[in-house]
């Protein structure tokens, strides 16, 4: 093997460590909460000595962050240009999200770090980007007070229930809110 | 000193001694995270001894359980029978509790629990009675899904900001998601 093909092989090895890495920290944090994302967890599940984490990973808020970047990599809609199937869609694919990958208690972990000044900007860039795909859809028919009002509106609709009581709207839930919004363009 | 006296003044005392230990308990959640909620700070903190505290909250759930009760001593604001003022009175007195009391940060702190089955009961407690003043002044206008859709979208409107951006709306925001919602009514 060449010395050009060993470092490929080598950075092909960091790659899939950094995505296990990554995937294993996601899972603790939702499964287990976020008191449970350490090294020594992560390391036993993924099966990588603690040493390789720490060089790495330094501290716990890096292992979060590796963890929150997965999230940039979820699929979302393809547009269909009707305001109405696109914020129904777009809300089905967040209900989804807090279903399938439990985005509500990424969301509050990411809310209880918040004290820690280093995670606010992970938190700053995981939401705006998590925001980014409803902005886009409403910023053609809103703007200002009322642009901002319902893009927490909406987002409220999934995030309340899931945050507060651990539950999902139902499709009717989810329709009447685009509904009332919609009623203030037509 | 009488023997119900004496009592009396230890019943005082016991009360006393619960009021600070939740006032403290509340803070250490809320200033310092829900990491930082064991028995070792809030004794710290406030004073007593570690043995005290674990003989009457023997868990560090039973710590935030106690913290959380205080929220529903909160004050509420009175309704004027007027939905547009009450709506917007309701969302401002929220916002409040979020700038005065952090509440973002509890809500997270007991999302985040919420993998902690015992936590179930009291998230759903103090959720429920926290929503209970907003659903109150909606249901005479509201009901069905669309009541779900609009308890959701208006607690989003203060909430969502909060745990996503550490931020809270400003009052135009406010006011536009209550109009927003006025207008499927009137």
């Amino acid at each position: 093997m060449s010395a050009g093909q060993g470092r490929k092989a080598a950075d092909a090895r960091v790659l899939r460590t950094r995505s296990e890495v990554a995937r294993t920290a996601l899972a603790v944090l939702t499964e287990e909460g976020s008191d449970a994302l350490t090294h020594a967890r992560v390391a036993e599940i993924a099966g990588f000595s603690k040493t390789t984490l720490y060089a790495h990973w330094p501290s716990r808020l890096d292992l979060a962050a590796a963890a929150l970047d997965i999230l940039g990599e979820l699929p979302s809609r393809e547009r269909t240009g009707d305001l109405r199937t696109d914020l129904v869609d777009q809300l089905t694919s967040f209900r989804q999200g807090v279903t399938d990958h439990r985005l509500d208690r990424v969301l509050a972990a990411m809310a209880q770090w918040a004290t820690i000044e280093a995670m606010n900007e992970v938190r700053e860039r995981i939401n705006t980007e998590g925001q980014r795909p409803l902005r886009a859809i409403l910023e053609g028919a809103f703007h200002g007070a009322r642009l901002e009002a319902i893009v927490s509106m909406l987002s409220g609709v999934v995030a309340c229930p899931a945050l507060m009581f651990g539950t999902v709207p139902d499709d009717d839930v989810i329709a009447a809110a685009v509904d009332i919004v919609l009623k203030t363009v037509r």
